[in-house]
């Protein structure tokens, strides 16, 4: 298998091959040179997955809601993967122990794929990281890609945007609703869901949630309004509406001109990020380091001004 | 004075002509062509200033000891500038009336040069006008520049990072010196100040440092160790010494080769933070949006991969 090139994964993965497919995102992520000869067909055999992102507060039955998702979305004949974001944990790469807890259902199956992905230090080098994965994921041909984050922080924000349709979980009581809202996760939400709708105070937070929505800007006409479900994950309640509304979405998406939109703004932001990240690897290889270290040593003893210097680098390096 | 071109605003303020500094400061944060020919004048008159940053939690009396400090320093004889951080002020640019509540007795002084900075949205744009105005004011011939923050997330540490000695304030009781381990903010630390030493609690506080200090890495023969002193901002006590530590780490940075150390290396991060700005200010100029435009629509309908389509932009765009 160490022998097998990158071109030949990209086959087997498309074909299915699910080691392959394993294998191929970590050879992405790692970003070797490499692969980067099979960058053009891996990204031309995408485009078909709906990507779906799931966010809450910890303890919203957010991993249970997932693998019930998939179970539905399995019986209604779709291939589903899922990316586990999650930040805090200390497994590095694949968090093979994680995956195996999470969805040890679906573990036979071949139709369903998880890749758990955990903090590499930087939220910057774990955004690029998913996003790499579901490019590979959608190139293999899953109809799905669900993208599950903890929803904490600003970084998990960033990439749970880069779905298609964004799902958001909420739990009765608990001001966990409040919470969301202060945090700005509720304004990204295609689809709300409250979980655990068999708890007390579930009226209270689907009306706290639809009394916010009606706050926010005034719908225009074909504007997509987003529902909010109630769903016990524990025994499947709400699930097939759930698997419903987000279908639902994805029509609208395409029906009403926002898909290419998005499209092209996801498209924006990553070549927008790959320039810096290309610039700054240049910085630190054998042909850059040396007009780097130079350019150091003019700032620091003042004989070039930082501006000038980052401007004649630039020059220096890529022409 | 709104026809004053850059380098007349240039020779102004190192002739001390405090307007001008000020305008100078506004002219490089807003970053417009006109002042990049000043750059590498601007530049070369400074690397004379001494740079402390001041960083601790809200209610330490940070500003009171600043005032002080600002009063032994001029009986010194030095002229010093203050860059005031206040990311969560919701005033934008120069906060005037921030200015005159910190300062006020500095207020008729032209030794004494304030200047509050509070949120433009980005800490990284924040941090980036610190730079700036940072190097204006050094440029001006102040003696000592100092920079003043909140002290609260990273942000804010990568911003007194940028200083040459750095003071962390702590104040007895609250458990504030154990927030701020946790915060990561004590290891920056080149000299520690205990305010507020008339309130019950200050030995244990000061103890608790030093031990903390003893867990670090065993210190090497000539290395820096940091004081831990003990200031009462409200009269005075205790602000010679500390003026004389911060003299003091001064001249071992000096005379240890560290200065040169931390110039290189801050002008590696300066340089490379500018590489990558420079680079997507590129895409936005009229030259280079027709590019992006058009590899942004090829990535959105699959025609090319992301990280080709940036690799052919910056050739596009530099070449």
């Amino acid at each position: 298998m160490a022998s097998t090139s990158p071109s030949e994964l990209l086959e087997r993965a498309r074909a299915g091959h699910v080691p392959s497919i394993a294998r191929l995102i970590s050879l992405v992520e790692s970003n070797v040179d490499d692969v980067t000869s099979i960058l053009p067909d891996l990204y031309a055999a995408g485009g078909h997955a709906h990507i779906v992102g799931i966010t809450g507060s910890p303890g919203s039955g957010k991993s249970t809601l997932v693998g019930r998702l998939v179970g539905e979305l399995r019986s209604r004949g779709s291939r589903v993967a899922v990316v586990a974001v999650d930040p805090s944990s200390p497994f590095t790469g694949g968090a093979i122990l994680g995956d195996r807890i999470r969805m040890q259902e679906h573990a036979l199956d071949p139709g369903v794929f998880v890749r758990s992905m955990s903090s590499r230090g930087a939220l910057g080098g774990l955004s690029r990281a998913v996003v790499e994965a579901v490019s590979v994921l959608d190139a293999a041909g899953y109809d799905v890609v669900i993208i599950e984050t903890v929803g904490a922080g600003q970084g998990e924000i960033d990439i749970v945007r880069t779905a298609q349709t964004t799902l958001v979980v909420s739990v009765p009581g608990m001001g966990d609703d409040v919470q969301a809202i202060k945090a700005g996760v509720m304004e990204i939400a295609d689809v709300h869901v409250v979980n655990k709708a068999d708890r007390p105070g579930t009226n209270k937070t689907v009306l706290e949630i639809k009394g916010m929505l009606r706050f926010g800007p005034h719908p225009e006409e074909g504007a997509w309004q987003a529902p909010v479900l109630e769903t016990i994950s524990a025994d499947g309640t709400g699930i097939p509406e759930l698997a419903d509304a987000i279908s639902a979405h994805r029509a609208w998406l395409e029906s009403s001109g926002e898909l290419p939109r998005r499209e092209r703004l996801a498209a924006a932001r990553r070549v927008t990020t790959l320039v810096q990240e290309l610039m700054v690897a240049q910085l630190t290889q054998p042909e850059g380091e040396e007009a780097f270290s130079r350019a150091i040593d003019d700032v620091a003893e003042r004989r070039i001004d930082p501006r000038t210097a980052a401007r004649e680098l630039i020059q220096e390096l890529v022409t």
